[in-house]
């Protein structure tokens, strides 16, 4: 294993967190409580408005675009030396952040905002707009009955339990993990206990994925303070270092689903992200003690685990059923907050959240001793990924 | 002068530049001209697109977006480490350029794409959408008239007009001066030189600006290739290293026009800007040999030339009258290829090209022995900008 990238590797940490309550109607614009959650993470480091100097972004176009200058002109901040987006949704969770990594390693800013509010809950989704317009290939795969997430990923989990003898119960399996970590998370949405059976015995959405296989509709923003590792140490909480950061594309990606478009359709942008973020860090899937992953559909779990080196293609399957990713009993407890599947669908963010409370110790399924934590956004998007280090 | 920021000056360099021709009608969309000068740039750097791995681009909510997605499968490329958007249209004619030397320089990309591609003549204007909502200060603005850029922009300048005793001879100086720059540039969609009394003469848009005080409307789209200075070494053209990098907003900006929300109305982005695109090559205005200011309106002009420090507040009017800004006699030439005015209206990304060309030796108009290039955005709205180096 090599050093790490020296520019990089440790020279940041992430400072504070905030978070709103998930519900399914919050009642409020994503421009409100992306204020309110900066707010309440700049107090969780116990830093002021006037020390931010940064804002990153999810940028996704036809979604309700939060603009940096009236974040920056409500917190009241004296000037922003560096901002922009990243697109690609449930891939940007750790993208921002990302670029947070690169402005502040740089000495180009000094405190960053990276930030996502999204009212799935109470909003309209993207795709459900009649008559919308479709461009690229969803303009090919709408008209056959791709209009949304559910039903381009569910051909890819088919042709996933097709190649590999992969089983629904353990698709299942995943919810049911999860749902059992978020029993004990007050935040979370959902946190009555199911079955693999409840899950089999939900609504069919698109075969083969059920309701319960399915992510939350909730409303809720997430925000994260970025600092240099060393302001980090003098501040109010534990910092938890950035050892790790990247993002991955891979070639020929189309959105949601490489089925019909590349010779392996399970060459997936996590893999590009995992090679760099595990080069960054110096570390390897040995190196993890704790990893949150996008939970869009319980399939893309198993995908990550593969992706990231944990199991070997087609052994995911397996690995979940046998237990580990259980918490506290699994080798790799896996989205200990019920990730969006049950705590809520922040579009990943909440998973950085949760991984800073796992280095922090402040965990509702906390591993003990945890000293890295991975996350990772989508897996069938241009993706981003972080090794956390206490 | 400080040593300047040690992780960013000088560590990176444009290493090839690509546009197309600028037209009314270029019969092509923004995508398919993006693909082009990509291309282009590439091939005058000397690498393949197989070389690139990071892509950044402009981000104007409600312009056709174009994905790094599509760019990167339709370039064939093999992955992307890093990319992201810059919002503010004009205000990020640098900030692309700003990113991709954060990742190039903290090694996280290794070559990098900065692109801008705007059909601005043959498509629509963003706000000439009839029945459009308009958000944020312009839902109050609008209703009295200030629909567009030229509107907000004309009250500033009238305003300026009246503190400083600035004229309309002054600012139409700026279309002069950069028309006679255009006239020996082969590209410049218009070439044939203008008075100041032509400018008087033509068409009242908003007063105090005249037809010939505005920008062309034009389609046309620009590359830069960015990689790390040791790299650039090594290629086809003379490198064109990056010294300063920066992004500014400064505190309560409102779009366009500050007027009515700040108490001082000439405080604009650009003065954040320049002081930390100086701090950071560790330079100061004495160093610049030429500068490509963003000039949508004449105006803005004579703002940035006393944002970067080049005159006292008030006193741009007669350093231009003067003759200060021209080719060749000048102190300090300003848009040498004839700029928004009368070249090309790529949102400023082809003064970039020119800042770059400068450096080369290769300008139309080329500053004898130019070492150092200034290239700034827009004034108004949340802004970026670059010193260049030979």
């Amino acid at each position: 294993m090599s050093d790490g990238n020296a520019l990089i590797r440790d020279k940041t940490a992430i400072a504070g967190i905030g978070t709103t309550e998930y519900v399914r109607d919050i009642g409020r614009t994503e421009q409100e409580t992306s204020l309110e959650v900066i707010h309440e993470a700049l107090a969780d480091a116990g830093l002021a408005a006037t020390d931010v100097d940064a804002i990153f972004k999810v940028e996704t176009p036809g979604e309700a675009s939060i603009s940096e200058l009236a974040v920056a002109r409500n917190l009241g901040l004296p000037n922003l030396r560096a901002w922009g987006g990243t697109d690609y949704g449930g891939g940007a969770a750790c993208g921002p952040i990302v670029h947070a990594v690169m402005a502040i390693a740089t000495g180009m800013a000094s405190v960053a905002v990276a930030f996502r509010a999204r009212n799935r809950g109470s909003g309209t989704r993207p795709w459900s707009k009649t008559g919308a317009r479709v461009g690229s290939n969803m303009a090919f795969e709408s008209p056959y009955g791709l209009v949304g997430p559910v039903q381009q990923l569910a051909l890819v989990a088919r042709r996933y339990m097709h190649e590999f003898g992969v089983t629904s119960e353990q698709f299942a399996q995943v919810s049911v993990t999860q749902r059992a970590h978020a029993a004990r998370n007050p935040r979370a949405f959902f946190r009555d206990p199911i079955t693999v059976e409840d899950v089999l015995a939900s609504r069919m959405i698109a075969d083969p994925l059920h309701l319960l296989d399915c992510s939350l509709e909730t409303d809720g923003a997430c925000a994260i303070i970025i600092t240099s590792a060393e302001r980090a140490r003098d501040l109010k909480q534990m910092p938890v270092f950035i050892s790790g950061a990247s993002q991955g594309m891979g070639p020929r990606h189309y959105m949601m689903n490489g089925l019909m478009y590349k010779d392996d359709p399970f060459d997936m942008p996590p893999a590009y992200a995992a090679k760099d973020v595990y080069a960054c860090a110096g570390m390897g899937p040995g190196d993890i003690d704790v990893a949150q992953f996008y939970d869009v559909f319980s399939p893309m779990v198993l995908w990550q685990l593969e992706a990231y080196g944990f199991c070997k293609p087609g052994e995911a399957g397996p690995f979940v059923e046998e237990g580990r990713i259980d918490w506290p009993a699994g080798e790799l407890p896996v989205n200990t907050h019920g990730g969006s599947l049950s705590e809520a669908y922040v579009h990943g963010f909440n998973h950085v959240l949760e991984g800073v409370r796992q280095l922090r110790g402040t965990s509702t399924c906390q591993v003990e001793n945890a000293e890295v934590a991975l996350v990772a956004a989508a897996a069938v998007v241009p993706t981003s990924a972080l090794i956390l280090r206490r």
